[in-house]
């Protein structure tokens, strides 16, 4: 059964990045809360084509791995794709070149001007929908074909789902670092611990992974 | 060389609790975060009388252990000995009835009308201050003989002290719940990583407990 999966970075102090804008679109605090994922055997192949085999491969790699599996679509929020910071290009296609990592179906709630898909290299669709968040996820689980539905980002969408009480799967990267400021990854989830079950690892890199299930499925 | 230490509890999303008034100091949120902690063979021994060697003996009982361990004097406010719950009652004492668990001198730090130490049984002397976090801090290092402070709470006095960089050991429990309310824990510690050396360990029972480490010193 198709099962609908968050994965979020934070800080200890439960914070993620805030954007800076076009040129910086995840923001300043972003490379210190992935540097454990980005250094990992399956991020350096999957997202940067290194098949050196070079990459950790730990606590942190197994989590990487299992990010990459058995998603059959994605849901995006309109900032995530880049068309806050290109409101005015039709032509924008993503921040992910000609060949975007995701390989399915990719939804962007936007409720700009409606856009054509646009089909890229390597199986990924973009697709433009304005709509609820119950409305493009029964879309989407339509699509994944029995795998599972990845909710993207930014964290404005993804804590949109989860209000909604529409996740499956959250899992969260807490790095070893405070930030202090940026979005809060945690509001609005009070109790979450009693509708999803709880595991906990620490990887080799200080990286915490948090990861909650439901029970009810 | 005495240290300074502190020990805070705090939930995934970086809160902890909220008072509740006089019948319910700690307030509703302490007892989800400190199920772990209390439940430890340490606790029950130290705090409860239990001498019957009940209680958990895992990682958490390791760092519970550690934390009555080495301690020369403590620091509290004003608030976590009561004289906010029961400002009129000049004979107050304290929440931990003849024989508190401390067993060393106290300072309690307070803007109200002085107050005459009190001397408890097993050692707990309360010495009430209304000086700056500097100066009372010299004070309980020349009393603690070589030994640590700890700096005990409430939370406000922890970040008092955390503000000015006078904390050299800090422990946070973090408990595997969501609250989304209380006073927030980590505030003004951004970059604290830089200036300890980070531990994460996860306990049997899911607490996360992180240690941070000054490097200077």
């Amino acid at each position: 059964m198709t099962r609908v999966r968050i994965d979020l970075f934070s800080s200890l102090d439960g914070h993620t990045s805030v954007g800076g804008g076009p040129e910086n679109p995840m923001g300043d605090d972003w490379g210190p809360l992935t540097t454990a994922y980005v250094a990992t055997r399956t991020v350096k192949e999957r997202v940067f084509g290194d098949t050196s085999g070079a990459g950790t491969t730990g606590v942190d790699d197994a989590y990487a791995a299992a990010f990459f599996q058995g998603i059959g679509a994605e849901i995006m929020g309109a900032a995530m794709f880049g068309l806050h910071s290109f409101p005015d290009d039709p032509e924008w296609k993503g921040w992910w070149g000609d060949e975007p990592p995701f390989g399915v179906p990719v939804y962007v709630l936007t409720s700009t001007a409606p856009r054509p898909d646009v089909a890229m290299q390597g199986g990924t669709t973009f697709r433009f929908r304005d709509c609820s968040v119950e409305d493009v996820l029964a879309e989407a689980v339509a699509a994944a074909g029995g795998l599972d539905v990845r909710v993207g980002g930014g964290i404005g969408t993804a804590r949109a789902f989860l209000r909604a009480g529409l996740v499956d799967d959250l899992h969260v990267a807490i790095a070893p670092v405070v930030l202090d400021r940026g979005h809060r990854v945690w509001e609005d989830l009070r109790g979450f611990e009693h509708t999803h079950r709880t595991t906990i690892e620490v990887a080799e890199s200080g990286t915490i992974h948090v990861t909650f299930t439901r029970q009810d499925r």
